[in-house]
């Protein structure tokens, strides 16, 4: 052998045993492991609702609900994320579809989960024993380790959306889970659930009340956000200046107890923009779930162009290029990841590191 | 001279030295200085509205408003601390008064300040350019450092409460003053002030908000306020246990940015109890001042006890033992410092030294 | 009568029926209350060691320590505060001295302490049952309700300067106070307290211990601020910018397990000058104390300036404009309630507006 | 077909649909995606020093260390996580080594790096212009975003550990990375860094200097490590109780600015058992890697036993059961993602969900 083969040889060895002793070098992977900015295998996609709703109502006729599989919930795979049932790394979305007069039995899990309704009504989720009313437009909360079940009191389906941390849990081993009793533990269907009587008046709390991690408030109905949204175009219209931008409204649901994000783990939004209005393109680290309430609009994310329609989900991975064009006045319910990267520092060392590059 | 003679001498000697030195030892003040609990100076007090009001109105004939005394606000003055404007050692608090289209001209300073309207409407405070009407039952901030002025354009005169922290800021030198315009500077009188259309959404917070010391939402309306109280009641009644106990409601003022005070220095409260209900005896570190809103009720402080009725103002000072007795259904409005004690870690360290007392 | 005397009758009865009913209008008062800029009582003033240290002296003679006086301190009585032994109207601060031999008996109160030691050793102040020996240069804390006496285990004297917020907190009526054993509950005089090594190791703290409002670690030793001091004034020789400016070094002493100050609501610090070295006249809300340890300066407080040299005390008010010129290299402890106003938000309001007032 | 037949094929073709439509349900996967308890993929494991030093060796022999590949780090391979050069899902652990005279180039990146040295001397780190000597024992951080590079200026080869949060942030697609110069910018071998000299005296800040998320100080130093444990050891043996127990003592390396971890994402720590101590079998959510660096235990990981002796490393997966026996006194260093647990809440949140399971 050369120098050159006795080399290459000796290398060979090398790696061999690296491999027989569990050890992979970073010379090799570098660039894959730490790229100069964020590469993410999560891609740009969007889900329609009209092939979304069609397949859970057919799950409906075909799928029962029930001890182990818990929920009729379908989950959006990311196509970059081949044989993974996650919308993004972080998050998990799915459609679920609860049939007349249906019942989901009780669980709770340390996963953060959320329900916000694109349409319909009728059926309640007891959270701890509260039976709250699910309606168009509303966003209702399921916190960590709260027990939850749910109830159909109508003779016709109900579908909605769910966003969960599951990903990031399942990432971090460190998700637990447990059953509650089979049968539904509560039956009553106020129209107010006790949370919202407590907690839902504009900047008083309850004495007494400790502060929370999640938001004692578990229901944002519909009403409020769409009054928040027409006062912010209003306010702007009026001539004072608005954080979004002319045209564009923008609420987040927090909580009460901390004017935090209302989840620990989920950043949780409503946008609306006038027709013809489009956003700035921008860009975040985190990932990002959105769906068309209302109306239509033109998503840019990177280099490619969707038309989007009330009900179509889609998704934003980290550090893509993003904006949004109006074609109607167009309603947006978003959910992202944000509050991970707020609480690691993440968002800050991005900004300084994206603002270095963008200085060159 | 005897030898405790010349002693006697050399110690008054030494006591007339200390004075010329400006020393003070602590051997013969130690007592006052440090008392096993608290001494406090001020003293509990009931100021009558029947006083206040017709005091209010003669005011109101014989002096202007204008600058230099910048307000018609009689201030309630203890009478444990003679000579002091001071209703406790860290809160002022008075009645302003303004006839029939009476303006009162700008201003800010670095003391926090609230309305609490007992009665009455036609009066807009403008603050930082934000137009806001003051109706009966009504809080309205006005933070630190936020311009503010006010405009009667009714016929009739009102009178309010203000409530502000100047002993205190007194006390540690750190206030700061500026005059404004003479004239008025806004003359709207919208329904809704604009800081309520921003922020007067449950559990809603306009994205791209930062957080505030002081709450954005400066108008907190009786509607909302009576809303959670009865909320609040029926939940009891309801049979689900509430921190204040039976027939006991209240509500803490909140900064939706922190879910904290809703100003620095000051806590706001209202509070409502049902008929015959008497709260426990209880005592704090730090003091309060409460108006009776509506109803009658007896109030025990330390010893003594007094009956209040609408309108009535009273003060508990410091760790002075306090109770309450309902004798219709009462609403009271309270305010007081115990803010700065969380701050400074006061309020936990007297629950231990109490709790250690209480334990022997 | 004439109109205006009628009136004047009329606003003369007025003013006798405010004072009636403990009510003092804000017209006739409100530019005391409420000045443009802080105005304090308390004035700048310098205690001299050359005073102080023979009257201790005098008093070790004469004035027993025992139950019920304490201590035998002296406080520095501001001479703008008539009466009060108060240095600025938070701050107490005194010389305590020791006689050979004597012992101080063990009390414990929620007011704040440290011992500053400007000369000698041989007395062992015992905290929560830590032995702690104080000696030149160290800084000793005291935390709120910690139980803690004193022994001199020498024939010599030994005095020392004590700093409390007891003006803050008599103020607030937040105190208690609880006398311990008559007799000296600890005799041992290990070199370094259990506390130190614990936590005297830079950086580390040890597995399972919670954070604390107060520092754990209570004694500061000079061996480490002298370091610290000289480490930072060569760092500038070298060519490294530093906060404070050419030839002036400081640190604070901080709590290791928040990284705050070593002290809820007092301030502690150490400065070197070098010689020649002259600061940017400065003033902040909030008052200081402030002792030279060693060397000579001028100190310029308003006005006036005073020459300062070892052992001196002297007092900077609320927002009075200060300035030091180091005649010698000059060694300064600082103690200040600057974490009051910090808690409370009042630094960062003071800043706002005088900043307003300085760019007009 | 029959009806079940039927039933089948539909449900076939449902799933077809949903794979077409990039769907996944929930029903199918939800026992592996929500397990009740932590599942994880990573696997208790022991990397043996007198694997992996010689290893490096060859390394050293073989490949450069140059721009692209940037260092000679092997990294640790979980056999639980095949293909990846992950540790545990959120730690990246590797054994760097450098040659003599050689150096390694400058870069930085979002990621947060330590360097641990189990042997030997003569690489100087420089931090932001800063150089860092490494010493056995010590601990060297390289915060986020700092620029690094390493010099070896001795005619021996140097090894150390190195630990990164790249899975986390390579998961979460938050890393950015960027080359300096390829040449090396500081070449000054001075024995106490600039950061040292600054932050590293115990209790004591810089007077100006502003919170950071990362310890401005950098270089933790076995003498100080040394001097705490051996502390720790002997007040317990003077009867006063430890939090870890007797016969064991631990420190965490933090952050002085805060009092909180020295890195934003990673815990620190090292551990010293005395001869014959054993530790109580524990669990937590969150994952771990420990170095021996001195002496012989034996680590129960689950249900397997491993003997470890000098510079073995070992990795606890999330919720594996661990404790250890000390064969020798045995000390070690330790490292976890635990930061990143509380940040989220879920260090509670499990603390919550096995406390009700094991209530059962």
């Amino acid at each position: 052998m050369t120098t050159t083969e006795q080399e290459q040889a000796a290398l060979d060895q090398l790696y061999r045993d690296f491999g027989a002793h569990h050890l992979i070098p970073l010379w090799t992977a570098r660039d894959d492991l730490m790229p100069l900015t964020p590469q993410p295998a999560a891609v740009p996609h969007v889900w329609r609702w009209s092939d979304l709703y069609p397949l859970a109502q057919r799950s409906g006729d075909l799928v029962p609900v029930g001890r182990g599989g818990e929920r009729r919930a379908i989950a959006l795979a990311n196509p970059g994320l081949p044989g993974l049932p996650y919308a993004t790394p972080t998050l998990w979305a799915a459609i679920q579809y609860l049939g007349p007069r249906e019942t989901a039995p009780s669980h709770h899990h340390t996963q953060t989960a959320f329900r916000f309704v694109i349409d319909g009504e009728g059926v309640w989720t007891n959270v701890e024993g509260d039976p709250v009313a699910m309606r168009r437009g509303d966003l209702l909360l399921t916190p960590s380790w709260a027990f939850h079940e749910h109830q159909n009191v109508t003779d016709h389906p109900m579908a909605w959306i769910d966003g969960l941390d599951i990903p990031l849990v399942h990432q971090l081993d460190a998700g637990f889970f447990e059953f509650g009793p089979d049968k539904l533990t509560v039956t009553e269907t106020p129209d107010r659930s006790r949370n919202e009587r407590l907690w839902g008046h504009p900047g008083l709390r309850p004495i007494g009340a400790q502060d929370q991690p999640s938001s004692p408030l578990m229901a944002y109905r519909w009403a409020h956000t769409d009054a928040a949204l027409t006062a912010q175009l209003e306010l702007a219209d009026e001539g004072h200046p608005t954080a979004l931008g002319p045209g564009h409204a923008g609420v987040r649901y927090s909580n009460p107890t901390t004017g935090g994000d209302a989840l620990v783990t989920i950043r949780t939004e409503f946008h609306r923009l006038r027709a013809g209005v489009r956003t700035e393109p921008s860009r975040i680290v985190g990932s990002a779930v959105w769906q068309v309430f209302e109306g239509e609009a033109t998503v840019a994310l990177g280099e490619q162009r969707f038309p989007v329609e009330k009900g179509d989900l889609f998704v934003v991975p980290s550090w893509c290029e993003f904006s949004l064009e109006a074609g109607t006045q167009v309603d947006l319910f978003r959910f992202s990841d944000e509050p991970v990267y707020d609480a690691l520092g993440f968002t800050g060392l991005a900004r300084q590191a994206a603002g270095r590059q963008e200085n060159r």
